[in-house]
Parts: C-alpha cells; sequence; structure tokens
C-alpha cells in the first residue's frame, strides 16, 4: 500500500533532499564540506530569524534541550517550566536529570499557559535564571505565545530558552525580535529531513549567561560547539549526510520564502480544523498551533482503533494521544513537506475510518469542509 | 575528479546503504520500524560478540563516550584513563567535563599502555570504579591490548570500558569473553555507514554499576535507553535513515561473516604497512591496528603538503597527523567498505604525491610491495 506520513515527526521528506542522503560521504573536514556547513547556517539563520549563528549538533531534538539546559543554567540554580504537555514534561526531565532547581507553571492539557502567569512567577522568583517554554506543545496541538513571554522575559535577567521543535517554520517565529535568548530545534519536522539533527541558537543574553553556566556537559555543550563553527567546522563528526541533506531542505524554503511557508502552513492547519468541523468533531486545543490538529474523539470511538484503522485499511500514519489523552484524540500533522492534497487525503482517510468504527458521518462533509477553506484562503 | 575516501571516519558506504538512506522515512514508533531496530540490534551483538543487547544512540561517537561515562560513575568517583593519543585525551576531556576524579595512564604518541602500567594503577588506587581504554587509537594507528586489560580489571571490582570506534569490526573484539563492561562503537568506520549513530553494549557488571552511577545526565542515559530499547523503541526520536542503512551494511557483514571480516583487515593492513616499507618510510605505530596506518614523512617532507597534493592532484583524501603529529605523519586508513584495490590506489596516489614533492621514490615500489603481501596471504 502506497504509505502516506502524516504524524509530526518524522514528517515526509522531499525526494530532492532523499536523494542527497544517498551520495558518498564527504570528509567533514574537507573545505567541501565546510562550504555546506556554511550555506546551511546562512540558511538556518534565515529560518531562525536571527542575526546570531545556529550551531548544528548531532543528536535528537532532546538533546538539543538538554544542551539548551546545560548551557544557560549552574547547578542548584532555578529556572521556571512553563508546562502544557508532554513536551513541556520534556524540559522539567532534562531539567531534573540536570539538578536544575524547578519551578513548574502547569496548565490543563489543550490550554496554553497565559502571558500573565509567567509574569506572576517571575514576581515571585526573582532569582529565577531561565524561563524554559515550548512553542509548538505537539502533544496538544497548543501553541505557545512565545512572544508575550519574551516581551515579559527580556525585563529581567533571565533567559527565554524555548523548544521551537515542531514549530520552527511552520508558524511565523522570530527568534531575535521576540528576545528568544536560546532557540532549539529538530531536523525531522518543518525542515523536512529524517530525524538526526538539532539546531541550537543563541542570543548575545545567552551567550552572556553561558559563561557562568556549568552544569556538567561535554559532548551537549554549547560553548565547545560554537568555538568549533566560528571555525567553520562542527565540535564532533557530524552527521554528514543529513547536513548535506539540510542544504537542500532549506534551499527549497529559502524558494518558497519563510512567509510563503508560514502561510501555506496557516491554510493546511485551518483546513484541516475546519474538516474537523464538518465531522463534528471537537478540537483538542483553545490556542491551536499550525503544526498539528487535535481531535476530541467522539463518545464510543477509541483514538487507538482509528490509529490502527487507518494504518492498516488506508496505508495512513497520524498519530494518537499520549499519557492520559492515549485513546481520547487523534493529532493530523500539517508540518513541513505537505501541501493542500496531503490534508484532503488525511481527512478523507478519517472519514472512512470513522464510518467503518461505526460514527455516522456524512460522506465528503470533512473533505467539503477543507475544500471551501481552501478556496477561501487561496494565496 | 573520481574521488577516493580513506579517512579513518568517515569511510566509505556501499551503494547498496546509500540507497537505503534516501528510502521515505518510517514512523519510528511502527511495527515496520520496530522490526527493523531488532534485526539491527540482533546483528550488532554478533559483531560486538555480545550476548547483552546493544544500545543505539543517536550521537557522534563522543555522544556514545559521554554517556559510558555518565553511565557508570557516581561524582567524586574516581577512574583510570589510558591515554596512548587523541582519543585516550577524549576520555580525559569528558571525565573531565562531566566531574570525575581522574587517574592518567599515558604513554608517548605510537605506543600502546602496557598491561604492566594498568596492573600497576589498579594496585595503587584500589577505590577506582573504572578503567577507561581505547582499542584502535585513531591518531596514531595503535591498537591497545584489550584482552590483556579485560583479564586484569575482571579481578577488581572496577569496570572496563573501551572506546572501539576504530576498531570494531576490523580487528578481533570479543567484548563477553574479553570481559569489555561497556563496549562504545560509531556508525561511521567499519558499520560502513555515515556518521550520526554510536551504539553501546553493556555488560551485567556495567548494568550493576550502573544502579549506583548518578552523574547528571537526561538525553545521554544508558538506563533509559535500555528500559525503552528492552521495549522494542528508542527512548528518543532516533536517527530513522540511519538505522535503515545500518540495517543494510550489517547484513553485509554478516554474508562475509565476521571472521571474514577481520581477515580482510588484516590483509589489507599488513599490505598498507609492506608499502610503506617499499616506500622507506617509517611506521609510527610499534604495535598497529588493522585500522589506520600511520607513516612518519621523511625529512624536508610536509605531511600537509601530502594530505594537500593528494586531495588536489588525485582526489585521493587520507588523513595527517594531529596536535604535535601534524605534518610529521599521514594517516591510511583500511576500515570498513574497502578492498585490495582501495589500497593500491592509495599507495600508488601517494608514491606519485611523494615524487611530486621531491621525494626519491622508485615508481612501482609501494604498490609492488602491497601486491606481494596479498599474492602471499590471499584468503
Amino acid at each position: 500500500m502506497k504509505p502516506r506520513l502524516l504524524t509530526p515527526g518524522p514528517t515526509p521528506v522531499p525526494e530532492e533532499t532523499l536523494l542527497e542522503l544517498a551520495k558518498p560521504v564527504t570528509f567533514h573536514r574537507s573545505p567541501e564540506f565546510r562550504a555546506v556547513l556554511a550555506e546551511v547556517v546562512e540558511d538556518l539563520k534565515y529560518v531562525f530569524q536571527t542575526k546570531n549563528t545556529v550551531l548544528v549538533l548531532t543528536a535528537s531534538g532532546s538533546g538539543g534541550m538538554e544542551a539548551a539546559v546545560g548551557g544557560c543554567v549552574a547547578p542548584g540554580e532555578k529556572a521556571i517550566l512553563l508546562i502544557a504537555g508532554r513536551w513541556g514534561e520534556r524540559w522539567r526531565g532534562i531539567c531534573k536529570g540536570l539538578g536544575v532547581q524547578i519551578v513548574p507553571v502547569e496548565v490543563p492539557y489543550g490550554e496554553a499557559v497565559r502571558p500573565e502567569q509567567l509574569e506572576k512567577a517571575l514576581a515571585q522568583h526573582p532569582d529565577a535564571v531561565a524561563v524554559f517554554a515550548t512553542f509548538s506543545e505537539t502533544s496538544t496541538g497548543v501553541r505557545g505565545d512565545i512572544e508575550a513571554y519574551g516581551r515579559i522575559v527580556a525585563k529581567t535577567p533571565a533567559l527565554l530558552v524555548v523548544d521551537t521543535i515542531s514549530g520552527l517554520g511552520v508558524m511565523e517565529c522570530r527568534t531575535d525580535a521576540w528576545h528568544i535568548d536560546v532557540n532549539v530545534t529538530g531536523s525531522q519536522k518543518a525542515l523536512m529531513l529524517p530525524p538526526g539533527l538539532a539546531m541550537v541558537a543563541v542570543s548575545d543574553k545567552g551567550w552572556k549567561a553561558n559563561e557562568r553556566a556549568n552544569l556538567p556537559r561535554f559532548y551537549a555543550d554549547l560553548g565547545r560547539e560554537r568555538k568549533s563553527q566560528d571555525k567553520g567546522e562542527t565540535a564532533f563528526t557530524p552527521a554528514i549526510s543529513l547536513v548535506m541533506g539540510l542544504r537542500e531542505s532549506l534551499r527549497m524554503m529559502k524558494e518558497e520564502t519563510l512567509e510563503g511557508v508560514w502561510n501555506r502552513h496557516e491554510r493546511l492547519a485551518k483546513a484541516t480544523r475546519a474538516a474537523g468541523g464538518g465531522l463534528g468533531l471537537d478540537l483538542l486545543s483553545s490556542s491551536p498551533a499550525n503544526a498539528v490538529t487535535g481531535f476530541r474523539m467522539p463518545a464510543g470511538i477509541d483514538g487507538a482503533a482509528v490509529i490502527k484503522q487507518m494504518r492498516q485499511r488506508y496505508g495512513i500514519t497520524i498519530a494518537g494521544g499520549q499519557d492520559h489523552l492515549k485513546g481520547k484524540i487523534v493529532r493530523v500533522a500539517h508540518i513541513g513537506y505537505v501541501s493542500e492534497f496531503d490534508i484532503i487525503t488525511a481527512i478523507s482517510g478519517l472519514e472512512m475510518t470513522l464510518s467503518d468504527l461505526g460514527y455516522s458521518v456524512r460522506p465528503g462533509a470533512g473533505v467539503a469542509s477543507a475544500q471551501a477553506t481552501f478556496a477561501g484562503t487561496r494565496a
């Protein structure tokens, strides 16, 4: 069966990029590879919207997140964690693992942390050295208001550290203008690459804090990477093929323009949400991100059965709920190399699956709603 | 110019494996990918010669080494480091970065740490909880006598932790029989893959120590990985394409048989050393590994110029000396997807290059010596 991948990571990789991965490997200390890395870093600066360099690490996104924590906190120091789902919990796990003192600010899954909550936490904990936030909470489809968080944190000595893994290259995100001090993303989302690379941009304020930060570390050491990448090479042997592929994916994004990329994702997300309406499904998120849309399952329909049927009968892979949302939601991702007809495919498959499982749905209702949105929002 | 890669990492990747990298990405929590990972782990156990599981981490080799240190030492504990080159120094850097108390046992570059030295260090430091060693010291081409180290360390409560990154799948290495408690390797050497994966096998003694070890960590946490991989999935999103490629490379190794792989590398290494003799070049290493051969440059010949000329004029990439060996040696690697005629190519290119640079060499002398070795050692 022809497979269709619509999970929030990994995401589909363009054929042009896949072919780059199949090219013979170059020596990473050669002039040829240094030129590739330089081009990649320049294009990443554009995607990150930053004047600072963007470090390329060989690791999963969580490895990049660990580097961010280790790079801006010293042992025993305090950090505020904005937790709205599983990926906010990831910040907690890493901070706990590295011995950081944690001040959690939590909201129910499906909601976003409100800027006032952050303001209050900072007032109560003026000794907090960093605030850890999530841009796109992949587990719920919620968008964190990073711009607002940034305005608040910028007035304090604390750093704003953001996991933009499933949001960068999906929604407007301006690292410098929004005062993001440490911005961590991963390769397998909007950058249209297989997993294996994490990318981190650090502000001047962030680098200043980095001089003081001394959590034990070696491999995931932002300072070491910067010193090396400022000279044009990674500190450790990088995932060379993935960097070659990244160059191709970034070229495609540049050609579409970043605004074009953001607009496309917005159209896809709007159509997906509208399709849910057409199918009578409730959205999980009260402040939806354009990366992934979570639908609550109707009474009597098991989300896990939906995932399984869509995959086995129709070849379409979407994601289910995690932790206490298991079986209760399904998530359709629209990240990266995705266009209108991938959404039509996903919605059509979801319609047929729900019907197979006994949920009464008017055939074509979801697809019709998606089409109407596309017709109304065409660029 | 047709490129020829003969560095000790990255190494040439077989076309069959490259094509796997170009395949569409699978969801890493799918039954399909779980089956791939299970096959890879089984084949890794064969290559490692261990009954224990082999953990697959998304990181450079140094990331795997950091996981090994964090996984078997607690803060303030003491470790003995066997240092015979740059990669022994890497153990020092990581242990220092993570706050481990270090007892270095050092030898001049080009030599291997003698088992008696380790015996003495262990007697002087009975409180050492681990011994860190290097199997193939890539910077000098020296082979550490892991079998002998293992016999000594096994009699003590300490763990033997070995970096086999450029040696596993090159030379005989028996994780269980040699009492290696933590065996770390990387993807971009004999496993014939691009860089981006590290693999770690841990003994029962090692897992016992792991319960006590509590250096701060999260991403590079062997215990967490084991818990997840015992259930058939990696703890973090893995470099999916590289795992797909690894399956193919491991299949090729299995087909050749591990003994066949070891024998091939031995023939290639012997021929390379013999060719050096034919060219009148001295070997750097007194206990040469079969992974890479380091030649001292004759008086008046700059090693850096040799590297540059071979690369620019002949398209052949070999490696130079590092640190205080810069310009003084060149290193020809014979690791992974390399056969007799790749060695003939490297030696022929080296001959022509030395001649270009004014070193008097009888044309064909190196190649003739290599051929003679091949003729005498044909399987």
